[in-house]
């Protein structure tokens, strides 16, 4: 990816004498060592320009449906990006200096203002993947060639405002420029995708498809439970208070959502817990937790068989599902008080899979026709539960380093993890997952660096011929991810 | 190793034109930064042609009894290897048709076709073990040049059955070409050791010994529990439904095993967990677990405790004792209903060890003519608790890196979490552990690489003199395992 | 670091003809890597001779109160340093054999005996910490160049004596020599701190703090608790058994170490769990504590609600505030039966950080005067739980690797799992945290390479530049540990 060649802006050099460069070499993460970098490099440079398959993440289709011009540096990069300000916040900045709305509106905070403390605050973000994400938007999609820092923060807020409101910076121009061939938004079951409606009546060529996940009408504890039930009701006409309507309300919806694309089933629990009971048993289930007061144990069960569920209407429909359990939302209290959900305070927690997932397993386990894509936050997992589990039941697969290790480090964990007892073709490739539209190219190019950089590894240790590596790295790549999507 | 010189075959080349050579460069497994390469070499060189020591493993000694030929490519290396066709079952391939026998019998499938099967899915192994130890195999044991695939299956499969009709390919031929000093098998309590005796009265000089695992008869969970103790009983000639005569006939088993070379027990627990009881405490268990319905709370109970008679009757007779817990034994109920056993279904448990072994280590911890031997599948364990444990406790060593560890990146992994608390001279060098006996050296070869490797990066940055490495890889290879299982 | 150039040995040459050489080469821990390790040199020699700043440890303050020379190598080196004898002993070798003192009396084995059993085992510690800090204390402080064996026990045993009588190698004076700008110890809540008084009355102006560790009045489970107690309220003149009492003897202990340069608490729970129990409950509760049976629920959550406590008193004082938790202390009964506590006998435990640490966080995670300083034994959480915990609440900051993990390997996973998410500026530097005076620079040596080793990674694979890199290595060595802990 290179910068909009037409778009140019005047230097203002002079006043940025002592600014540093930005930091974004062609080599980055591969391999000091000289053999196994020109490995990499190889590799790499197979698959660099390979359309980007974006299976599953959290972009806002209204984007694609309106085209309207982002708006500037701040509301664009900082405020809606978790992982920017839950840094600068563990260092003692608050939320709304730096742009993020709370439950008493949008932050008043200058826009100028906010994005100079972000500047002003870019060590702090040394070794992480935001660091190495950010540089590739500035330098490969904004055109910058110095740092961001306090001295280049005027600089930076202008130029960035200026490519926004030029055409070549509207979403559909940024996705095609992306060469994006698909790209998974995730709808919630009540959502009337009225933008997904949009972006087809639109006749742009752009794929932007929709995702089925159904949290906030199976998970009881979901604070918008009882509210987003009556809508799920009332937008399928069925009686979601009885067992039967509401499993029919979730077909009805999956098909709705198959005809804006989906391809795939989303379901965020705090544990991989699944449930097979008895037909009478969940009905009685069902009914206490649609009482205003459940039981944890009631809540947990309910999610359990739910997911069991949701396979067996997966192996009638399709549609591949994915399970992302693990994480404690919004752990703290005072920040969910003010800002809501999805403010960097989630925190991951031990998962297992193994007596966990037995229930849907003994179910579903051996079917052919169904593929269940496991994510973990709990590391641990990798080697002692997830890769033995992919690597014989022929449902699992295992979806790439997630969230928190979606990260150089993180990669190269899972595929040294996972790849000696699960293979590499019990894995899906790459899933950006964010919410970060731009940074989209940013994280698949790391990815298909890291994964050159552990092909190169096994072709430099004379572990893999290098035939094996180039096929491989296109299939980790591209081939992996359209097969265990259905792309 | 090399192929026997000796036996020739017609090349078949014209036919193979495309085929690609088999991979098995002699570097494998180095480290490709050309210093810690060049000390890795050296190290290996100076043990690759030690014999073999294989104090743990689950060939059949009928092999070494009958020395009858083996019979074809599929039933020898296919049929009977989890690693392999659970990897194949994973991305959908039956059993049954890669030669899997069921409960209903062996499987109808045709060995040649099997064979195809297995050769068009090679791609699911890259960078497995299983790839690594069959390029081993086919190229060091049976002289291949060409990599195995769909266009070289039959060349195969032909000219492997061509090696094992003849007499250089019987079992004890190729224990004498393996170098092996030394191979345990593993039996239960009611084996009858005949294959021992046969081999023992044949002169034979080859050192095949057996090792005394006694799970059937102490699980209570296990399926074969109440008949296999019958037969327990009848062996010995004691009442096995007294305590004192379970006991005394476990004393007996342990002694005729030792006639048979045996220096070790085992004991393959779904944890850890040991217990030590008062008298008349256990005396009451066990009459409970006589039952024929035993809680899940007694069967544990029995089973850590049973761990702790162990290592009583050890301080007696001298066996090493080792401990392999924390699988989840047949998690897949079709597949268990279907095939039985050890099918590739057992699926990993966190394992805890510090609070699990106190009761044992209580009673036993501070003795001086003890060894337990230490496994686990949960490598968090191995910083966490293993090494400290093995780094202060006399009685304890650990085992190495173990099943869906036993691999590359596993070895790797406990080196690097191991000996910075334990040391080396807490371990006890390599146990292949395998039931493919074809594949023994291949495993070894593995490890000498490994630990040759992990040593040149010590040596490399400047951890360790080059002649304390070349010291240990010797202890590694040799003479560890000899001592820690007393051969 | 260089050996005090103007104290001089005759050379005992002759005799030690066979002697190997001291391994301690210049670039030790370096990666092999050349273009790694000539930044990683650049990196290292930067910070080389910074000052040590030691801000958490277990020296003894009477050492530079006293100002007495140490007595022999083995009284010095081996009695106290559980990490050498516990691997002895591990192997067989009894613990009074080698110096150590027993519960009735010390050790009456000869000193000079015992020094060669360590000698003849010195490859027992290969590839362990201990061997790289024993050779750079032998080396660098000592002035040895060949290595310790048993050719050469008795002439390091001898030289070390004769060293020791000399004035250079009193504690003040190797205080100095190490440019410690600041070492800290750390004293129970009834400790007198009559030598921290000792020391401020000498006019040194070598700065020796101290740090409140009120464990023993805390913990109910403590051997010592009753009569610790007693003393507190006897220090303090408070009736410590009336909780108002007992909270203000504690706020007058805090006070009183901070005099003596006190800048923060530590407390070493088996666990991390906090509470936050209202008044009345906690009165309640404290009021059980205090009889002689406690249950361990009540002793668990009595310390839970303490370290809360802690914290809210850490508000008003400023003190900076550690925990150490997840060690099972004292796990062999019969050592500690025999030897006490502190024997190299403490095993680590999973611990768990995100439900834990819930109800202080809840009360004052969001506080911008407060820094929670959080260490582990369990090495699963760092990715998975302390990093995503630091990396958003403004008061959690990361402690150094730990313990068991004080080393290379421990060092490099504790900054691959924590960096991506937490960043390095929620990290706070190294802690030596020794009783073992003599290697504290050892320690901070490795520490500085094994950073700079890290640094030089990232560079060498372009994921920084190398300005960050020299900006952080001071960060890491001097900046932050001096941020952190108010120095």
């Amino acid at each position: 990816m290179t910068p909009v060649t037409s778009f140019s802006l005047s230097p203002s050099s002079g006043s940025r004498a002592m600014s540093k460069p930005l930091y974004l070499h062609e080599d980055r993460l591969f391999s000091s060592d000289p053999a196994q970098r020109a490995i990499a490099r190889e590799l790499y440079s197979s698959v660099k320009s390979l359309p980007i398959l974006s299976p599953h993440g959290h972009t806002d289709p209204s984007w694609f449906a309106d085209n309207l011009p982002f708006e500037n540096a701040t509301t664009l990069f900082l405020a809606p990006d978790h992982y920017i300000y839950r840094m600068l916040y563990s260092q003692g900045i608050d939320m709304d200096a730096v742009g993020v709305g709370s439950k008493d509106g949008p932050s008043t905070a200058d826009a100028r203002k906010a994005w100079h403390i972000y500047a002003a605050h870019q060590h702090l973000f040394r070794g992480t993947p935001s660091f190495m994400w950010m540089s590739h938007v500035f330098g490969e999609i904004m055109g910058f060639d110095v740092a961001l820092d306090a001295s280049t923060a005027d600089h930076y807020f202008d130029r960035i405002g200026e490519c926004l409101a030029s055409p070549e910076y509207r979403p559909r121009a940024l996705f095609e420029r992306f060469n994006i061939d698909l790209l998974a938004t995730t709808e919630g079951p009540t959502d009337t995708l009225e933008h997904h409606q949009k972006i087809k009546d639109s006749g742009w060529k752009g794929r932007v498809v929709t995702a089925y996940r159904p949290d906030p009408v199976i998970d009881p504890e979901h604070e918008d439970f009882h509210d987003k039930l009556k809508i799920f009701g009332e937008l399928t006409g069925e009686d979601v208070y009885s067992w039967k309507g509401y499993l029919r309300a979730h077909r009805n919806r999956r098909d709705v959502f198959m005809t804006y694309g989906a391809t795939s089933t989303d379901h965020g629990h705090p544990t991989a817990q699944t449930a097979n009971l008895s037909h009478s048993d969940t009905k009685d289930l069902f009914h206490r937790v649609l009482k205003k007061r459940v039981s944890p144990e009631d809540a947990e069960l309910f999610r359990a068989q739910m997911l069991t569920e949701m396979a067996r209407m997966s192996l009638d429909d399709g549609l591949t599902m994915q399970i992302h359990p693990g994480s404690f939302r919004n752990h703290n209290k005072q920040i969910f008080d003010r800002y809501g959900r999805d403010k960097g305070a989630d925190m991951p927690l031990p998962t297992n899979y193994v007596h966990a997932l037995k229930p849907l397993l003994d179910a579903f386990g051996n079917e052919k026709n169904l593929t269940v894509i496991l994510f973990t936050l709990d590391e641990t997992s990798y080697a002692r539960e997830l890769a033995p589990l992919a690597g014989h039941y022929p449902i699992l697969k295992l979806g790439p380093s997630w969230w928190f290790h979606d990260s150089p480090e993180g990669m190269m964990r899972f595929r040294e993890q996972v790849t000696e007892t699960a293979g590499f073709y019990n894995t899906v490739g790459f899933n950006d997952d964010t919410r970060a539209f731009l940074s989209i190219p940013a994280r698949h190019d790391v990815a298909r660096r890291i994964d050159s950089t552990f092909l190169a590894r096994l072709v430099a240790e004379h572990r893999m011929p290098v035939e094996d590596a180039a096929e491989l790295i296109e299939d980790l790549t591209y081939n992996l991810p359209k097969a265990a999507y259905k792309l």
